[in-house]
């Protein structure tokens, strides 16, 4: 598994690394579905966002404690426009690791800051959760 | 628990009944975490979605087996820009109903052809989610 790639998927899969947003998926220890939207950069076939500057400290706990009970995740990055060829999404399913320090934090850190302008101006010190992808699917509407 | 409201969180709640696109979050059998964005009507506290024209097929059975397996169900409605302090979300939680015919059917259908030209340009007639929202959370960055 790679999240780059040629063709369709190839270009897709790269529209989706410059996206400035996300929504990541999380299962609680209750087996109950929890999705917030998140920032995202990817590494590879690693993708890197953290817990940012003004969170509302319950749902930042609610994914991080769902992710130590379950670390299966689910990272979902779609386009919606009014003209529904133009639709579409990819869909990144992985592993997720919580970093709280370190190279990988702080080059995790690196990458967000260098993809997010607002990043560079207040950079985020929070748990970094890592998440290695293991599967890329990829749809779109249009060709 | 109503999806309606008074003050920010009334507000809020509007807002994201109008929203054209959310994302759906399913849990397979298997404790995995499925997304997908979504097109969705709200009639009070059920929230309605189908099964649309051009399904990738594998995603749509996907979806429905996981609520067949697991009907807990997150439904995240939020708002992106590059001005940070305008983020807002609506997260839905509930239980899901998968439906195929019948009044509620009809009825569900008729909201998202109300909430969609698209749909009244083409109205779908493929299965139902009806989520019937246990719990509605709001977030903003702003005032």
């Amino acid at each position: 598994m790679t999240t780059a790639g040629s063709g369709v998927d190839g270009a897709l899969r790269r529209r989706a690394a410059a996206w400035p947003v996300a929504r990541l998926g999380t299962v609680g220890a209750d087996g109950r579905p929890h999705l917030v939207p998140c920032c995202f950069a990817l590494d590879r076939d690693v993708a890197y966002s953290v817990v940012d500057h003004k969170p509302k400290r319950s749902t930042a706990l609610r994914r991080l404690d769902n992710i130590r009970a379950n670390p299966t995740v689910c990272l979902l990055v779609d386009h919606y426009e009014e003209d529904w060829s133009a639709l579409w999404w990819v869909r990144l399913d992985g592993t997720a690791r919580l970093l709280t320090e370190g190279p990988e934090h702080e080059g995790a850190i690196a990458l967000l800051r260098a993809k997010y302008a607002q990043y560079r101006a207040t950079p985020p010190s929070g748990t970094v959760v890592a998440i290695d992808v293991h599967s890329c699917r990829t749809w779109a509407a249009g060709p």
